[in-house]
């Protein structure tokens, strides 16, 4: 199955001239939601991973999934006062302003291999700020693994240093 | 294994006389996580699922894992204005104010059976908000499951019509 014929394109959302790629149809289709943990699974080649970490929200959907089928752990990054307990934050920039995620202290133990998850590589902002993050707490990004990339917005090249895939580009 | 070892316990939070119990102790542990999830599958004793719906945030996690792990695709009951289609909309009562959840209008077809997934039952309103999208949507709701059950809260009993587990009860 091609994964593109189940993602729903909105064209001018959330404003005019932004083609929005709605990845919940795929979510909600059982044999392409397997297709696509399945894929990014194999994509990583039998590297090992210890814990898979899922920023808030869209990224604990993919995240939670692939560590089930990985045999890992799954580690939440969230918004600011969220998490319970003591954490690592991280603030990074966005088109207007800021944003920031945190996790637990605790959330990893030193040289951990970890996968970090997202639905969308768009400009890479988000996933740079998870992967700074993890190798705050002492863990080793094995990889990156997303949905949907969209090639025009330069995450690859942010995420240069790194394993990067995803299941479907645009 | 006892689950319970692995969920964090952490007194007076959010505030004083509250306990308050972690469960992100137990999904970055890869051999509690999966012993969690397999065990909710076990629980569901072989029931047709055809969706998982699960409320943000934190139903994400275990929702879309439990998914996976049913062949069954997954539905995000989201906050409003998350979503990018037409939805569904459910307000429901909290202890101050109202809170409300989506869901796409077309995320559920008539008839599918549907399993609605949190982490945590305690009054009960998350999930019977999201049950009350779900048959809204025509969706028929098989069970509900949950990591943990704070029994006294009484969330069993305002879903006493449908079959709810939980991996562990306090």
């Amino acid at each position: 199955m091609d994964l593109k014929d189940s993602i729903r394109t909105i064209p001018d959302f959330p404003k005019e001239g932004i083609i929005f790629r709605d990845v919940t149809t795929l979510f909600k289709n059982p044999a392409a939601y397997k297709q696509l943990i399945d894929g990014l699974v194999e994509s990583l080649g039998g590297k090992q991973v210890d814990l898979v970490v899922g920023p808030e929200a869209r990224g604990f959907v993919l995240g939670s999934a692939l560590a089930y089928a990985l045999n890992a752990g799954f580690v939440l990054a969230r918004k600011p006062g969220k998490l319970p307990c003591d954490t690592l934050r991280h603030e990074y920039a966005l088109e207007y302003g800021t944003d920031a995620l945190e996790i637990h202290l605790d959330a990893i133990e030193p040289g951990q291999k970890v996968l970090v998850v997202d639905d969308l590589l768009a400009t890479g902002g988000t996933a740079l700020a998870t992967i700074r993050l993890v190798e705050r707490a002492g863990g080793q990004v094995v990889a990156a693994r997303f949905a949907i990339e969209l090639s025009d917005l330069g995450g690859r090249e942010l995420l240069k240093d790194y394993d990067v895939e995803a299941a479907v580009c645009y």
